[in-house]
């Protein structure tokens, strides 16, 4: 297949951008003397996290069960299951880990660290456990320095299960926009992981690793100092809000949702086009940005963007693209004419489809399955 | 199965509540003496669909050549396919319509037209093709006294397809809250859409139909005369969004997001759940009206909202619910406790499950299984 032969919309990886960014990243975190380990929850697909591990990641982090079962399937034992653990969750955890798997759970609190010691005396095996790390009060997580975190490394010392690690996520960086302003929070992120870490092993708590990231703070760090490894997962695509950020360029975006037109209103300066929220996602996460994309940026079936071209408006599978010619607009964008169209955000665009379609550098596509659900 | 044993996060379905809003609606169409098609993007799952057939509705209205397929696979044949055609999708809707499907197709411009009847003539077989009427300006559709509604009928005419009908649906109704506006919106769509079918007549041009409809129109509207047929989706399930618009009450909401207890950060105020955007949908459709439910409304177990307990925010596997309770925060809402989730817009928090997990009377659930994709 190729573009101009996809049926419509349809969600299409640029592969060559797809490896430029996935290279750079794992360039710098060579530099930086970490390990990397991608989040996978961005694309849910083998043959994007396939060319991850061979760039040299060192194991996956995942949102889910369901995509820690479907990467070990998949050949990848070493997986971080990076949501605080439900207790009801830890069966299904144990038989992953049960047929090999190296699953690692989190816990953030002495209530689910205590169900831990108890499904894994009950289940008379163990799962190793790292504490989760709050350093920029955007979610979840302990303080570096709250009294509960030696607490709750006790809890689980003393019923026997191994303290692996901590982790943290410095997702208030998707807020930022200035380069100083993001490598004063990867500093920020850095320095509260490894003070927690510190805290940990002057208790007589082991915590081997140290795990920090978020795709902007991972670009921005300036030295990665106790640090073990990071995890990112949006660089591997980028955004429009990732753009905003100032971590790419449009022009790294390697995903984008090919559309065709299917009508006008000439008075309005609309094209009416077939990639809605659907296809797009209701994510308007450029919303609050330097520069609002309503729900995407046009650009021309080569990829090239379509200054001032963009998604004003979006119902289920109907998009109204605002551009500036009214008279011209018929003869412009003809009916069945395809664009492209960049997401504000590649995580929820890519969660609308069964698969993507990768673009390789002679024109060909090639259908690259996702999954979704829990 | 049952919401204790369920895994999370999960789309629950309350039938009871499905049902009654199913009965509303019919007897409603009935009273008012037009034919009722439910628009089945809502649901995507065959489950739900039986019930609206078993009620009354004639033929469905899908947005996507996949739902075609699937429910004419699931024996339904008088389908309306009502987003404006793609003419590079003729050959699949053809294919559809050759297996037996009385499959009905739209259009709202002569480039359009002009390739629906030259691949008719290519295919030597037809379509029937309604015209699509813009009656409050908010999309795609000719104007009801557009020159152009008479030229394109008649290419389509001279061209050997007959003009089946016209459609319009009034999406602006989603943005009004006021009893008054609504019924004035619902009787501008049928005046516009009965007005461009009678114009269409007095040309010359056949044109059976005449359907209108949303959700919030059809509850409206005062009475149908010239109208043939009704097309609502979001009824069937109802949301937040519906309840501001006020057509419906939360208690009516029968979708909601089954999800657990994983965290806190007392001094915020914040319990941390297992229902982020990935389970809840990016949608934000409340934002602007009176209430701003954030990602959606916290209820207990059994389905009883929980005032002023809204999921504030929401990454993609974790989501924030603000609470008032900041001291006995842990007690209250215990790690592992289950909460259910009313969504801002069904259609899309659907979307983003491989099923829906159906709830009986008897407290027993049972999957309903529905597709995404194109």
């Amino acid at each position: 297949m190729n573009l101009e032969a996809l049926d419509t919309p349809a969600a299409i990886i640029d592969i060559a951008r797809m490896q430029h960014n996935i290279d750079r990243m794992q360039t710098r975190m060579n530099a930086l003397g970490v390990k990397f380990r991608p989040h996978v929850k961005t694309t849910k697909c083998a043959g994007v996290v396939r060319a991850q591990i061979a760039a040299g990641a060192q194991g996956i982090t995942v949102s889910t069960l369901k995509e820690a079962e479907a990467f070990f399937a998949a050949g990848i034992d070493d997986i971080l299951y990076a949501v605080g653990i439900v207790p009801a969750k830890l069966p299904r955890a144990m038989a992953l880990k049960q047929k090999g798997c190296d699953l690692k759970i989190i816990a953030d609190n002495a209530a689910a660290a205590s169900a831990i010691v108890a499904y894994c005396k009950h289940a008379n095996d163990i799962f190793e456990v790292w504490l989760e790390i709050d350093t920029d009060g955007h979610r979840s997580g302990l303080a570096p320095d709250d009294d509960a975190l030696i607490e709750i490394g006790r809890v689980l010392q003393e019923g026997g299960i191994e303290v692996g690690g901590v982790m943290t996520h410095a997702g208030s960086s998707y807020e930022l926009n200035d380069q100083e302003a993001l490598a004063a929070l990867a500093e920020q992120e850095r320095a509260g992981c490894v003070r927690a870490a510190e805290r940990l092993r002057a208790a007589g708590i082991a915590c081997r690793t140290v795990s920090v990231g978020s795709t902007p703070t991972a670009l921005a760090a300036k030295h990665l100092e106790g640090v073990t490894e990071v995890r990112a997962g949006v660089y591997v695509f980028f955004d429009l809000v990732m753009a905003n950020v100032g971590v790419c360029d449009a022009n790294d975006i390697a995903l984008s949702v090919l559309t065709s037109v299917i009508g006008h209103q000439p008075d309005k300066g609309w094209v009416i086009v077939d990639a809605g929220w659907m296809a797009m996602s209701r994510d308007r996460g450029t919303s609050k940005q330097t520069h609002d994309y309503g729900y995407g940026l046009a650009c021309a079936l080569d990829g090239t963007p379509l200054e001032g071209c963009e998604l004003v408006g979006a119902n289920q599978e109907h998009g109204i693209l605002a551009v500036e010619c009214r008279d011209e607009i018929t003869k412009r964008f003809p009916i069945g004419m395809k664009l492209r169209i960049l997401p504000n955000h590649a995580c929820a665009t890519g969660a609308q489809y069964p698969e993507y379609q990768a673009l390789a550098a002679d024109g060909s596509t090639i259908a690259w399955p996702r999954f979704h659900g829990w």
